[in-house]
């Protein structure tokens, strides 16, 4: 529980300060002047009062059990301040300062040093290097941070180690006039934690909407827990950054951290159900209406515009995003030709014209909100100087108490000028944006997470008939022998203890034991010349397929004798299975994360397209499906052009034993399976690697 | 030219009025508030003054010569107020009022009648159903227009038929604290048309960006040619909405006009050289900064901040958008070592740390201006309040004046608190964005536009070799015959006329003639039936390929004979030809444009992946070359897997006929050359449809 850091009734500063500039200063005036109803116990040896409020020589001198301490002192100073705090009982201590582990390995040893000290008073630290918590409670109003952006109560709770970014998006609020509830920056975050934090705030009755900005996860398989938890409750926001190479390369450089791709973060993103983002600006917009407005039942948006062309561009969008924009019931209908003026457009989006009145915007609202085939509503705002806006607005906050219907407000005007009205739609929560594209993506962002909680999540299969047991000791024993890369009779064992089918195979010491395997097998087979000493078999003629008769495995044997002058030659003879249609799988081990898996297409599919899917391991039975279903080419599966399809259950449940396999097997780095070979009836892995 | 529309010496308001919420009221205020430099004429039969100005009882008691007349009366009176006008000599007429085309035929006849009046007497009409436009010229300041958006002087001009939606452009540049030149909102455009205002921009010294926001194109052809003469002077920004199907329909609700496609209205923007936008938040951003900065020499950015985490954001944008962030040159990263904080990072992005001060910004805009590795500076420029902001603002202005390289500046702050700060900036012209996504658009928007001005256009060859005369008559005699779908014989026969390389064929009426033929070309064939009465051949076995030799030519035709037991049965002999790549071209006739043309690869390619490219009539050499190298599976055109590329020198050339195919044979409603197959050395149609 982070209540007694994120309710202090007790707030000291260590390394307070008298000079203005002074983040020791600073602090200790944003707790004054956003009214903090706790004590403020300034500590400094020198001065007596700071702003106002007696100091104290020294924490020793202040009463015990403080909620919160600041330090703002030079990093050597810290550890021994630590050590005070402890010996007073003190609950939670955030550092301001900098200087340590993001500096390398001299403020390392210190961040160390007072984080077992830390531990051994039980006291939570946040930071170091960080701005600090914000409480916009008014039974709290703790404003334990330097910052500036001065917020009024509300329902959003932000959370992010960078607090560059943090303060972008709590500044983003601010302008909007949307409150928020809680906000933590955490630098170094070397005790309290981002997934800690927003687990707090996931159990927050107050916290609506979760916000978060990440450049890449400490603790990858707990933040996914707790995400999963939250955004099972609440709407949980996120944007990841360093998405691009130089952006991940940037991240490295102004956090000290590694770069990293960013294909499992947004994995674990979408399987936790977190609404992500790419655009900082897109996220506190759909965070400002998700702070006021209810979850949709569906998609179908209703639009009420005094003015055409903005609602033309909020349509493309929100129909782009896969809402829908449908036709007003006919009862809907009549009764708007009835209230509206003659040449106003009764359809979906309904026009009311720019010298539509309160009384028009009012009957369109009552109907879309008694309409059954509307979901959201969308209402485009003007201001003409011949109307009473004021009005409209007062109609529009009245309907929005309802909270029957989620609505958003593109509210285009001068704020200058139209400053009741802006006023009247603020303080009655209707989410307000100045351009129709933005207000239509903040209505996406809300469809989305109906979506969320709506999805088929899966379970995860278990199959028992798995031999695990050897597939380990295939692995064990290669391990023994330092094999980095299996070999395919290894790879082939361990697929067949999965249960993944495999055309069937044979490693052949001869001609003839090539001839009577090819026989069991029947033909056609494909021989493939087995050494440890031949790297790219199929370049050097190592392969040969289609071969259809004993003469023919014969004359390929004796060829690759020939061609292959290694005293460990053997063949690898499997069946040939012409006239499928080539899918392949393949699994990349995430450090401290399972392994990130994926499905595609074969061939240049793979190779040119690129038309591949990822998900990460253990993969539902459901996830699996959608891997099926969200290649480009999925309808190959289903058979095109008069050819017939796959069976795509032996696919799924394929992708389903491998996810089993890496999840028993985590050892494996990387696995293809390039290509299966897949038919109207079954499939069956042709080719395989397994590396270590 | 429309010097006296938008320079006006005169104003006179013709249903000018004394009450408050009257437009006829508002126009005048405006043109009063907004500091007229001219004279007004208030018209009202009954006012003696209006706005404290003189009033006349009608227009023909004012001075001859007027520039121009607002109209703010019913319809049914403007016809006759046209003709009075006429008589004064008025010069131009903007009618406010609506009630004309855009309501049905009794407004059409209204406006006809009008318009009728205003060619005779020589008077440019702008509207009706419009807002007007607006100068802010200090020297005229002409506010004829009954909105709100009150601009400082700039050079940014906007014009939309869209009232709604310049409306909120011009918001935009307001709220920014960007200044405009002109506006101009033409509602039913029934005379100054939007190319028309476009030129005139374009032909204005002051006029540095030319901003449009369309829903469809009346006149494609006038605005394709005008946008490629403004485009090539300055950027010319422009959003086109109605992008989706229902997005398309709301347009055309509210504008009374036709829902349409975009796809041709995307590609007259890109071959004009048009700057486009589908978000009129970015397309206002990166306006405002094309306003104040030159454009980039190439793509490298170098980034300076004082916060590291909204780099990263900007570094993830502007990487994904194909710019640059190169390292700096050792010289400049030894400068700034010396310069900066021990703990900065020297590295682009160069971190000053939220501590650096102005000298730390000064040094890197200096060195970053010369440094020829970077082309543009973005600036990221959080306010902590222990620096001096007002100093780093200054400095950043100061360097702003040099206009060597652009600026754009991420300014993260509470504007309300910061004003200095964000007051030097303003009037220093250094375009500022409080999300480092918005500002790093802005700043690939300045490289789009380089990008645009440095692109091929190409040139559009003309084959001489052509038998234009041939094709014609074949189109000719088959509009005679009322063929809607041309038959083999003519579809091969335009080919060859127009040199484009088809696989050898024959249409043969026996056995034996089909033997022949496929003597003559060589085997193996393909044969099919051909007879008006079959439709789907293929789906009825009247496809054969592959035939190989004469006996099965026999075979094949007489079971076709069988099969399909019609009088007219023919056979189409053509040459087969396995082992090719699959590619495909088309095209569509766009109404009063020329033709949409497409290429792509052929069968599941484009049935599945839907890999194809479109451009339009006439398409230049580069034009070609760029659609083969646009489509995703380029590379396959180049060879994969050890397969030989195609020759596509051939390919371009064959796109290039076709163009001038089309050009000169417009009854071409549609073609398809499906496919095409493509060798290393040459590229055969084997099939192909046109369609009247």
């Amino acid at each position: 529980m982070l209540d007694s850091l994120f309710k202090p009734k007790s707030v000291a500063v260590i390394g307070a300060s008298t000079r203005e500039l002074h983040i020791g200063n600073r602090v200790i005036k944003n707790l004054i002047e956003f009214g903090f109803k706790g004590t403020i116990y300034p500590i400094n040896p020198k001065a007596d009062e700071i702003c106002g409020i007696k100091a104290f020589k020294s924490i020793l001198d202040c009463p015990d059990g403080i909620d919160v301490v600041h330090m703002v002192i030079p990093a050597k100073l810290v550890p021994q301040a630590v050590e005070d705090c402890g010996k007073k009982g003190v609950k939670n201590i955030i550092i301001n300062s900098g200087g340590f582990s993001e500096i390398g390995p001299e403020g390392e040893a210190i961040e160390k040093d007072f984080l077992e000290r830390a531990e051994k008073y039980n006291i939570r630290m946040l930071g170091p290097n960080c701005q600090g918590i914000i409480n916009s409670d008014p039974k709290c109003r703790a404003y334990c941070n330097f910052t500036y952006t001065k917020p009024d109560p509300g329902h959003i709770s932000i959370v992010s180690l960078s607090g560059g970014v943090a303060e972008v998006i709590h500044q983003g609020f601010s302008a909007m006039g949307v409150g928020t509830r809680f906000y933590a920056s955490n630098g170094n975050a070397c005790d309290v934690t981002i997934p800690e934090i927003i687990r707090y705030y996931g159990n927050d009755d107050e916290t609506k909407v979760v916000v978060t900005y990440v450049e890449g996860l400490r603790d990858p398989i707990t933040f996914r827990e707790v995400a999963r938890e939250v955004a099972a409750k609440k709407p949980f926001l996120a944007m990841k950054a360093g998405r691009t190479e130089e952006g991940a390369k940037a991240a490295a450089s102004h956090t000290g951290g590694l770069a990293k791709e960013d294909l499992a973060t947004d994995l674990i993103f979408k399987k936790a159900g977190v609404l992500t983002f790419n655009d900082e600006g897109d996220l506190i917009n759909a965070a400002a209406a998700f702070a006021s407005q209810p979850v949709p039942k569906g998609n179908r948006v209703g639009i009420i515009t005094n003015t055409g062309g903005p609602a033309v561009i909020a349509t493309d969008v929100l129909v782009a995003a896969g809402l829908t924009i449908p036709p007003l019931s006919e009862k809907t209908k009549s009764m708007l030709q009835e209230k509206l003026f003659k040449e106003a457009s009764v359809n979906n989006p309904v026009d009311v014209l720019a010298t539509g009145t309160a009384e028009h915007y009012r009957a369109c609202l009552d109907a879309m909100m008694e309409d059954d085939g509307i979901d959201c509503i969308y209402i485009g705002f003007v201001t003409p100087f011949f109307v009473n806006t004021e009005s409209i607005a007062k109609e529009i906050a009245e309907v929005n108490k309802q909270k029957k219907k989620p609505i958003v407000c593109n509210l285009m005007t001068d704020k200058r000028e139209w400053t009741e009205t802006v006023k009247i739609l603020q303080e009655g929560q209707v989410p307000c944006y100045s351009l129709p594209s933005v207000a239509a993506r903040a209505m996406c962002a809300l469809v989305r997470y109906r979506n969320i909680l709506d999805r088929e999540v899966g379970k995860v299969k278990i199959f028992e008939d798995v031999n695990k047991e050897l597939a380990a000791e295939i692995i064990e024993n290669a391990r023994s022998a330092e094999k980095k890369i299996l070999t395919a009779e290894d790879v082939y064992g361990i697929l067949e203890a999965y249960g993944i089918p495999v055309s069937p195979w044979k490693i052949a010491a001869t001609a003839e034991e090539a001839i009577e395997a090819a026989k069991d097998m029947g033909f056609p087979v494909v021989i493939k010349a087995d050494s440890e000493r031949i790297v790219h078999k199929s370049d050097m003629g190592g392969v040969a397929v289609n071969i259809t008769d004993e003469d023919s495995v014969k004359k390929t044997t004796e060829e690759m004798k020939n061609k292959f002058n290694v005293p460990d030659l053997k063949f690898f003879v499997q069946k040939f299975l012409p006239g499928g249609l080539e899918v392949i799988a393949g699994a990349k081990a995430e450090e401290g994360l399972g392994h990130l898996l994926m499905f595609g297409l074969g061939g240049i599919y793979v190779e040119i397209m690129k038309d591949v899917i990822f998900d990460l391991t253990p993969v539902t039975d459901s996830e699996a499906e959608e891997m099926l279903s969200s290649i480009k080419g999925a309808p190959l599966l289903d058979g095109v052009r008069g050819q017939k399809g796959v069976n795509k259950k032996i696919l799924v449940e394929i992708i389903q034993r491998l996810s089993q396999l890496l999840n028993d097997l985590p050892v494996i780095k990387e696995m293809d399976l390039n290509p299966i070979m897949a038919f109207e009836k079954d499939a069956f892995v042709v080719d395989a690697r397994i590396s270590l």
